[in-house]
């Protein structure tokens, strides 16, 4: 039912961006949004130089962090990464390109880096310009706070409105050497209005080669972070970092390699981990559920039906309301574009047959189905018996809170 | 700034789809929804074959009324609508388009019309069969109560969660005859769980030839119910029918008429009231956003942006809270797909610049664009500065009432 790897396989333990040997990180809290209390300045440094590959947002309004990201890893070398959270950095012009550009400087400055080795990013406000005196005078001090392990206190320095910080790792031999990779998520928060930029920063001491990296980075995050929404809204900021250092020793690894599939995996598993980390977290989320359509004649078409399901306000209320109102979901799949012949629909709530030929299934009751959409988590599928394609989607409802949380006031 | 045509020309007045001469209507409580109180069923009938045209959802799952009106107006005459609240017959299987048939089949016995001439719509919950005993039951006294004027008692009895009625009629002249077009519409309410159908009737004594009828009706929805937007979910009901008798006895009117563009205007003049009415009882809306896009290299481009504007729940929210935040608006057409250099915006709220060359305009003062936000009704206007295409959307916000009014249960 779903193509994603069986992370049992790969257990997650509790670390993050500091587990894999050679990585060190700090954070303090620089007050870049005045109204913040907890640490707002991450640093994340590789004791060497290590292969970075990044996947961002694919919104036309870009934030100056990511055009920076983008062009500091034409290289595929990076070795440290500065995160700020309250302030986004985005739609500010030419100013905040020269912010970032000189965050990247100031850092390399301290540690001995050229500018290119240092990837910056930022979530917050969007619109208003960098506080950069804050981060000149924190920055000696940031720099002489790295350590390991820090991998709580730097998950919990990236958040925003985030509840609860996402971090982990996963461990495992290639080459006959162990590999770690750690990493941690956040998105979602937003006690003031700003978007919910998504950001993951991945640390491993595989030894791989550029390519490869960029290759697997990517490959997971289409398994994991572009299969989890919440509201459909797509941040100026969002970016997915990794850093590799080599020090595990392995053979270079490269879809050649005969363990590539395992590095591939195990990345993947974390991923995974911290993308449905997120969506629990989601903004005013009650519900936590799992979309799966299959039987649709294409990819695209089984993407199009369980997005226009996922996205739908009306099936997102309905489980927020723990009404198994299946019409709903008939009524999105219907609109969403998808090749599909109604009265071969199939649709189950977990295990229950809610809907067969396009009806009501005989047999099927209400009551039983509300008592699936009244647990914390449930899984929707839904069958168009028309083809083999098969996509799995993770999304949360859409509750009171959501509305509330996001007609706070700006000004 | 806006394409429609101006309805000053066309003062919408009171009435509804009994103001043509030569239309009856009657209403009753058939209690197709036993916890219903309002009158459920309506009767719209010409009293001579009418030339007749519809519009209808797109959604690939189609209520079987519906499937019945495509089927019906092959021939381009009807002379009878049933209408029902309380129930959709959708996702009802061939049990739901036998129960369509048998109502047509009903009506033309009771009226002495071919059944062909009898157009059936249908609102309400999705899934549900038809009680076709009451239908039955109350079609003698329906039929024996038809009446004019009844645009009031038709436009109350059309009505789900609606929380006003809407009706309206526009006269005007062609080839020295008076010509009336009356309509009323429903749509956006939910008090138990089901599609919000848009359904609108417009009837007219106006002469025209079918191809043409199709043709104005056609392009009018394109600029009216086409441009309103409340939740982005299409239901699987949605129809605008309109009939039109000849009673005016006016040259047949077809794109050749000199007077072509008067009646193609005003009918577009009452549909856009009508729309426009929709949109201001949205389900718990407490804004009525006018969104234009300008500047856009090709009007797909410009609806992509405008559509992901009206769409996104984190604008849609920051309406409800009056929170001027136009980085959300950035955001959601950076995302939308349109064509755009982001330095290149500019967005006013009504007369006030929020943002120019896609930053915060200088001189703009949050304080300001949040008395903006504040009134009940208020535009955005966003000028993408790429091209000549235009177009504009109507929408309202989401409040949590929106959520509480869908959220609540089924069963």
């Amino acid at each position: 039912m779903t193509s994603l790897p069986d992370s049992v396989q790969f257990p997650i333990g509790p670390g993050g961006v500091t587990s894999a040997p050679g990585f060190r990180a700090a954070t303090l809290l620089a007050g870049i949004k005045p109204s913040r209390k907890r640490d707002d300045l991450t640093l994340i440094v590789s004791d060497s130089p290590a292969t970075a590959a990044g996947i961002f947002t694919s919104n036309r309004v870009v934030a100056a962090p990511v055009r920076l990201c983008r062009r500091h890893l034409v290289g595929n070398l990076a070795q440290a990464i500065l995160i700020n959270a309250g302030n986004a950095n985005a739609c500010t012009g030419a100013q905040g390109m020269a912010d970032a550009e000189n965050s990247a400087l100031w850092v390399g400055q301290k540690l001995g880096l050229d500018p290119t080795r240092v990837l910056i990013c930022s979530t917050g406000t969007i619109g208003i310009p960098m506080p950069m005196e804050k981060i000149e005078a924190h920055l000696p001090r940031l720099v002489a706070g790295l350590t390991s392990p820090a991998d709580e206190a730097a998950a919990q320095a990236i958040m925003t409105t985030d509840t609860v910080p996402k971090h982990g790792h996963v461990r495992f031999t290639i080459d006959g050497k162990t590999v770690t990779i750690g990493g941690m998520a956040k998105g979602a928060g937003m006690i003031e209005p700003h978007m919910a930029t998504l950001l993951c920063f991945i640390t491993s001491d595989a030894q791989i080669e550029p390519e490869a990296l960029q290759l697997a980075l990517k490959a997971a995050a289409d398994l994991t972070f572009n299969r989890i929404t919440i509201d459909g809204d797509q941040s100026t900021n969002d970016t997915v970092l990794i850093l590799a250092n080599g020090h595990a020793k392995n053979n270079p690894l490269n879809p050649r390699h005969p363990e590539w599939s395992i590095f591939c995996n195990a990345l993947t598993a974390l991923m995974k981990d911290l993308a449905l980390r997120i969506v629990r977290d989601g903004e005013g989320a009650t519900r936590f559920v799992t979309v799966t359509v299959q039987g649709a004649p294409t990819p695209a078409d089984a993407d199009k039906a369980a997005r226009a399901v996922c996205r739908s306000l009306l099936v997102k209320t309905s489980w927020f309301g723990g009404d198994p109102n299946w019409g709903r979901i008939m009524d999105a799949i219907g609109y969403s574009g998808a090749e599909l012949d109604e009265h071969a629909v199939e649709i189950c709530f977990d295990n229950l047959v809610a809907v067969r030929n396009g009806r009501f299934a005989e047999g099927a009751s209400l009551e039983e189905l509300a008592k699936v959409y009244a647990q914390p988590a449930f899984s929707v599928t839904i069958d168009l018996h028309r083809g083999p394609a098969t996509t799995t989607l993770y999304t949360c409802d859409c509750s009171e809170a959501y509305v509330r949380i996001n007609a706070e006031y700006m000004t």
